[in-house]
């Protein structure tokens, strides 16, 4: 029987009782593991997708939580395959760790959380002044003027009857616990990024303002389409469709409260916050609003304004009064992540004229010039995260995520050193840049054939990899055993193309319209993980990003993370965002009129690249 | 086998197949009823508290809600004993109608309602604004500045899908329901009275500040103990009875809730407020707040201050997001039901002394000199209510509420003009103030025999009524069929002392404290549905009030209740019930040095009343 394993797609032949780590290894796909099969350190989790399995053992209930299983997850070590299967290999480790890595504060950024603890010793009752309970507990507390949860009261008495010395949960002046002895210590808010792809979920230690834990897992509901618009004709399909996209997210962010619960060995109720950041779409599916409108002319959201509302009312399993805050949208789609990269970058704030480029699934671009900021959002579609390219994988363990052509040879750099098994979007930019600079690529987007590379004078090494494939004309990147050579098709090309055309073409767009030409460029910031990796000679080079030179290209990670942070940990931060977001005016692409000439042009590649 | 009525306590002996409606004829109990058992119009409601019934039949399950057969109703001309049974006649229509009655909204009150509805058309989006739904559904409201409910989000993409007409429901500047079509004119609020005996819920059309509806019900806590003291003991009994209590009252008010939609076809979700005043023990169990506090010294309550919160998180079924608020108390036994009598009196802001009573089961009181204010809480007892006393009911069909004694004659007026059946507070007060004029009670609470009276010269016709009985001495006031005469006892005599004593002695501590006498007052205002059918002569006459003119005696009716709906249906008093329940200054006369002494001089009856 067959294993395919996701998300790489590799196909593994196993025999009954083979381990599935086993299988992965065959496969030259790595999963995580520091016990080598013992089944001791529970770090080769996957997910089964389809397909039938052992029951999971004693040694699987006792490392995965009982949310674990419920959700499909096994131990690689454990599982046996008991026919064709198709599972999930979790990049929650590598993809987490690489996110860590990304995420950057901005410096001078002073932490203002609103969530405030305090052990206090609550004073006795006495008949002369008979003051009731919670008057005595405020009495307790630095400031006049709080207010409380009313549904505090039924526990007030029987806590201050065992003891008057209580800690006490104040956000802003309401109190919204009361617990016995001091916990103090213990505050927790969660910074979530709700990608269409991955979710990552940031839990901040809220009084020293330090990063405690990441999780990055794949968002559930991509098994209902890869990119928004594909879940946004599913939630139409049926009519219980759209509560189960909601369902799955949270599902999704109730397991990973429920891990930073296990793996921090901290109290959900201790979790008093939770800011999140998101495409439009992912914010209408959180809320269970219905997107139906963003897939449509005139792609109107329900709500743009930032939502606030308790955890208990979205079911979300942290403390039930916990305030739940979903950053303002800026359009259908431009959204809360957008807005959340506009905190990181401070791009309203600043005098010039700034881009800014979020490559994800979706292309966001935004333009400030002067503190006037426009924003649009372009159709590149999901080519740069490995969709629709042959061999495309997204940036985890065996992608080919750097590409240097030198002297007729290719040097590959691929991600933890692996066999390479596919190419992520870095990989990709870099290849074409260098295949341009090869002459094997023209600006036209025309890969050369074996006969037209020798006519120019091409390296004679380069010729051999230039060959016919299954899908036309393509570029050997890799050998590979078996004749699973890693390639770059005529096909790869053009999506590039059409990804690389549509972002270039609104940036030039917004530059029309906001009145300034690219040369006027103080900087290009390009955020995302994506930004991070891709390296900016190449991205100038196949023309992703307008003509400057690339000193003033400078890439801050995974901004739109770094701004939920920023919200999460400071409400002043929180409250910018929504007065930035109402600033910035939004230019629809979609119905321009002069979008697809400029569109048309922005497809072909420079030249000649910047020196 | 036996059927007993309740609340009077009559037994009526029935055979098997016998209608109630008949049985409660025969015991002389008025059950309520225009078909005369032909079982169509569902009047004849009772309540099965104890024994075997037959199951409800067709008819029954036609003419009651579902809620109703729940808790036990069940319609009298259907209903057969099938054991020995007790069963509590409602006094929903009589009671409520009395208590409708008493309902006086003071003159020049002006209805300031913070719930608005409004008819609106959303304007269509268009591409060139791409305005988001919330933000097109604000813009079509007359103000700036609304917020709206985040539980809305879901709906709202099908709601302008299906017509861009809508009603849109405002408290303040917050939306809170969105619905199709045009519902302005059904909009609702409820002031609820939550008092230790009976529960009074009041409907209100808040476009018009009209009353619509009122239905009274006896406190279904009440199998739980008759006064506060024996419910807080047991609530403390076995863990779970805290809960039942808060359960049983807020089935009840959903109960209400349902009768008030049935009976007015209106829907649950267009009630959008409630108020509720209760004594402090009633507060805390509605909340479910644990009351022992109240119950020892220091007597210190859970919570004084206003509380608010949604109609949702108390599972009561109104519009959810309805705010339920509850008018603050004042003192462990000065609850929001005496803050709802500060609205309706107003005294917080007169000029001059000025003395409230608020007679029930316990005795409130409040005494305000130029804005200062003072209140306490008296242990009264429940004499007034008819507890403790031989005869005693509460103010219910039969009762008697008015005696005078003239020319050795005993003038009885009783309730509904029935064969009286008991004795009901007005009643008491009238008969021993008609005794002492009489001269067959002495100043210090003796009854005369038969003997004494003759040798006094008292009218030879009432001799006869002078007997000594199954419990001491006695007097008959209404002479009944075989044997069963209606009697004051001695011990019923001492009771009221006990009651009275109890009002006085705070009435002068209070006088003291505040630095004034008696002979300033201005005014002496009595509150709640006893002090409107109290003959004030009466009252003064056996001490229950400071000797001053009757002239300045006046009764304002269900004070309690008409400050409810006040905060009902003015956001601007509601503020004010706030303001000035801080302001009142609490006198605990359970620890007061004097009051021993104070209360057994109250006790005693003035030698001659006020000319």
């Amino acid at each position: 029987m067959w294993v395919t394993f996701m998300p790489f797609g590799k196909k593994q032949f196993v025999n009954e009782g083979d381990s599935l780590l086993d299988a992965a290894a065959q496969a030259g796909v790595m999963i995580d593991g520091t016990c080598a099969g013992k089944g001791t350190c529970g770090k080769c989790k996957v997910k089964v997708l389809a397909g039938k399995t052992s029951a999971p053992d004693p040694i699987e209930r006792s490392l995965l939580t009982d949310a674990e299983i419920r959700a499909g997850y096994r131990l690689a070590c454990r599982l046996r395959a008991e026919d064709d299967l198709s599972i999930m290999v979790p990049e929650i480790n590598s993809a987490a760790s690489r996110k860590k890595k990304l995420m950057h504060l901005p410096e001078g950024f002073i932490p203002k959380t609103n969530i405030k603890k305090y052990f206090v010793e609550v004073e006795q009752p006495t008949v002369e002044e008979q003051k009731n309970d919670i008057k005595r507990i405020m009495e307790s507390l630095p400031k006049d003027d709080y207010t409380i949860d009313p549904l505090l009261i039924p526990a007030i008495h029987d806590l201050l009857e065992a003891d008057q010395k209580i800690t006490v949960t104040v956000r802003e002046n309401h109190i919204i616990d009361l617990e016995k002895g001091d916990t103090q210590r213990s505050c927790y808010g969660i910074a979530l990024d709700i990608g269409t792809t991955t979710v990552v979920a940031m839990l901040w230690d809220l009084n020293q303002g330090k990063l405690v834990d990441v999780i990055a897992e794949t968002n559930p509901q991509n098994v209902f389409g890869a990119d928004v618009i594909s879940r946004i004709l599913h939630s139409r399909e049926e009519p219980g469709n759209l509560l189960t996209l909601k369902t799955k997210i949270r599902d999704c962010l109730n397991d990973m409260i429920d891990a930073f619960k296990k793996n921090n060995h901290i109290d959900e109720n201790h979790i008093y916050d939770l800011v999140v950041v998101g495409n439009t779409t992912m914010s209408h599916l959180f809320m269970g609003a219905n997107p139906e409108g963003l897939a449509k002319a005139p792609f109107v959201p329900v709500f743009c304004d930032a939502v606030d509302m308790p955890a208990k009312d979205l079911d979300i399993h942290i403390h039930p009064a916990a305030n739940v805050h979903l950053l303002p949208n800026i359009a259908g789609h431009v959204g809360s992540d957008i807005t959340a990269v506009l905190l990181t970058t401070n791009v309203a704030n600043l005098k010039g004229l700034y881009l800014v480029i979020d490559v994800g699934t979706n292309g966001e671009i935004l333009l400030s010039k002067d503190g006037h900021v426009m924003a649009c959002s372009t159709a590149a579609g999901p080519a740069f995260e490995g969709a629709a390219i042959h061999h495309g994988m997204r940036a985890a363990s065996g992608a080919i995520e750097g590409v240097e052509i030198k002297n007729g040879e290719v040097f590959l750099q691929v991600i933890d050193d692996q066999q390479p098994i596919g190419i992520c979007g870095s990989g990709l930019i870099d290849a074409l840049a260098q295949m341009l600079e090869a002459g094997i690529l023209d600006h036209n987007g025309k890969l050369a054939t074996q006969e037209s590379a020798k006519e120019k004078g091409i390296h004679p090494s380069l010729l051999s990899r230039l060959r016919n494939g299954k899908y036309g004309n393509e570029f050997v990147l890799a050998w590979g055993k078996a004749g699973e050579d890693i390639v770059i098709t005529q096909k790869d090309i053009r999506e590039v193309q059409l990804a690389k055309g549509a972002i270039y073409a609104g940036v030039q767009l917004m530059l029309k319209h906001i009145g300034a030409e690219a040369g006027e460029l103080e900087q290009i910031i390009l955020a995302g993980a994506f930004g991070n990796y891709i390296k900016k000679e190449s991205a100038l080079r196949i023309g992703l990003l307008p003509q400057i030179e690339k000193e003033k290209v400078t890439s801050i990670g995974n901004a739109a993370g770094s701004g939920a942070c920023m919200a999460l940990l400071s409400i002043y931060e929180r409250r910018r965002a929504s007065v930035e977001a109402q600033r910035v005016e939004h230019l629809e692409l979609a119905i321009h009129p002069d979008f697809q000439t400029t569109f048309l042009d922005a497809m072909v590649f420079p030249k000649q690249g910047v020196r």
